[in-house]
């Protein structure tokens, strides 16, 4: 399903295709977050136009709201949403984690409680890959246990071990369901627990591999760490996603290192907060210095915002709390990060990564 | 600049096109309401794709925000919005009116206090249409004294002789400068004083012709009253417009009375809270019955909500509080208003008014 078309000379990079059940997208790739359903302000026909290939969606939103009733009757989720190119759900594990009031870890899988009512639910390794069959989704995530940071030795390994656990469970009911899934290795920051992780999950064979738990306030360098060190053991041949990260700087990183995809909040995030990435960094559309400025946001982008309206405008709009500008923001952003992944996708085919990581470092303040 | 093209047999409906400086449009019209340089949630170019040929704006917030300085540096709001068409500028009456903590009219002009941030301002006849020259506005409206409903005789009648003596001041400045403006005909509900104000303003030759202090809690049919009234006074050759209405039902009877141009925040506030606009009536999104509903909300339409989504996804956005489903239902509104009109227009050309209101309200439920 993994085909690697291009493998860098002086980095682990690599441009590749992965073609999922019903649609294939290119790789390294960003996966913009449409966490219950929808890329917040935009329609699906927007992220097409932008060029995204792959959407993230969330297993623990979707089973809340609108729930597998609903998602049934649509039969899957690009359906329900309109969006006909690839989806990679997540499993929940990181969600219940970081969302629900109260969890409990147990052999068999998590109880935890809603974080919109409160009511209480159990997801178990089958349970979410029957869930993400019934949305559809091009590649499903396993269920994993996403301790925080800091956490001690002892945690994080009793993280990996149930995490391995429900990955075995997992790779059984994908198998016998036709549903594509990735592991997720965990293991914080101790080296001897990330390879322990990887190795186990390796010999599962699954379509491809995530590297979790980080960006969760660790430093950024035990994070790259962690990152080579498993990328060494998961198999070149394979496709490998660092989870939730990152920011244009973390993908030049993280591509060199070999990571095919990632997913993030920040751009959408900060377009809605007002933030704006551009080749020269990013800029706050409020600050009062653009209320007269006739320029777009970055001369050199062809998004609709750019081709269409100004900084100053953009300031006006966030000025009177404007939806429209939440969504021109977001366009920006996104079509920013489309195009940033691009470019090192070129420079990877072209032989230029380290110049272009040279260049893009001169220019670009974070 | 107003010619009229069609004159209804039946009722004092007519099809018109109004040129202003620099875009004609074609009456009878609805003018969407993009209160501070934006229609809630939309860009310019999905006014203009819906079909939308001028849009109203107001002098009293953008005179607050973005203010005086950054509109001329973009030398108008047409620019600054990005909007090429026609627009037209409220004078800010209204909303010192409805809006501003504090009011004190006096005899040159009001005092008001800014809804923002309590800063007092002054608004004379005369600021007003050289704040609209600088907006760049395609039809600039007088500043007028807007009383309440329920007001006296007495009060209404004060608010007639000022209206009437800043619309002298207001046409001498017009014209000097070279604004295309419109009088406003007040008068409460009192017919000799609607008739009062229609007289005097007549006589001053204005552009077009205004209705305004209605839709403000009066009975339906007092309004109707007072617009037949006055349009039994305002020049035929002249566009009449009926300020701040109105729903579907209204443009109907109004368009049969004679008037020419709407405006209102109902489809486009409706939208936000969730009530879409269909042949058949209106529908609450939010409606369980809705919630495996895969058809779009109005399946006669062609807006792109409806070509593309479901009322079951309306639903699920609504339910998620998913800013794009607040653009959705705008976009679905404004579609079925312009269609509306555009009916009615077919109806009056055709000869059929009558019997096509009849078919509205033997398929429409308010």
């Amino acid at each position: 399903m993994f085909e690697i078309k291009n493998i860098c000379k002086d980095t682990s990079a690599r441009v590749g295709i992965f073609k999922t059940r019903h649609y294939g997208f290119t790789t390294p790739c960003f996966m913009p977050v449409g966490t219950n359903g929808a890329v917040k302000t935009l329609s699906s026909k927007e992220l097409e136009e932008i060029g995204y290939e792959i959407i993230l969606s969330n297993t623990y939103h979707l089973y809340l709201k609108p729930g597998e009733e609903i998602i049934k009757s649509f039969k899957g989720l690009h359906n329900f949403m309109n969006w006909q190119r690839a989806i990679l759900t997540d499993s929940g594990g990181y969600q219940v984690f970081s969302l629900s009031p109260l969890r409990k870890i147990k052999k068999d899988g998590v109880e935890f409680k809603s974080h919109i009512d409160g009511s209480k639910h159990f997801f178990t390794p089958e349970s979410v890959i029957r869930f993400q069959k019934i949305l559809g989704s091009d590649i499903a995530m396993v269920l994993d246990v996403c301790p925080p940071y800091p956490c001690s030795y002892e945690e994080a390994d009793k993280a990996v071990e149930l995490t391995n656990d429900w990955a075995k469970k997992s790779i059984e009911i994908a198998k016998e369901s036709g549903v594509t899934v990735f592991a997720i290795v965990q293991g914080s920051i101790y080296p001897d627990l990330r390879k322990k992780s990887a190795e186990f999950l390796v010999n599962l064979d699954f379509d491809g591999y995530a590297i979790g738990g980080l960006g969760i306030g660790e430093p950024k360098e035990e994070m790259w760490k962690m990152v080579e060190i498993v990328n060494e053991i998961l198999p070149k041949d394979k496709p490998r996603y660092l989870m939730g990260i990152g920011k244009p700087e973390d993908f030049i990183e993280g591509i060199k290192l070999g990571v095919d995809m990632f997913d993030c909040v920040v751009p959408t995030r900060n377009a809605r907060n007002g933030t704006l990435y551009t080749e020269k960094g990013k800029i706050l559309v409020r600050r009062e210095i653009y209320k007269k400025d006739q320029n777009p946001p970055d001369e050199s982008c062809h998004c609709f915002t750019c081709k269409n309206y100004s900084l100053a405008y953009l300031r006006h709009l966030s000025n009177i709390n404007e939806i429209l500008g939440l969504r021109l923001n977001t366009i920006h952003n996104l079509t920013y990060y489309f195009h940033l992944i691009n470019k090192i996708r070129k420079a990877i085919i072209n032989q230029n990564v380290l110049s272009f990581t040279a260049e893009f470092y001169k220019n670009y303040s974070s």
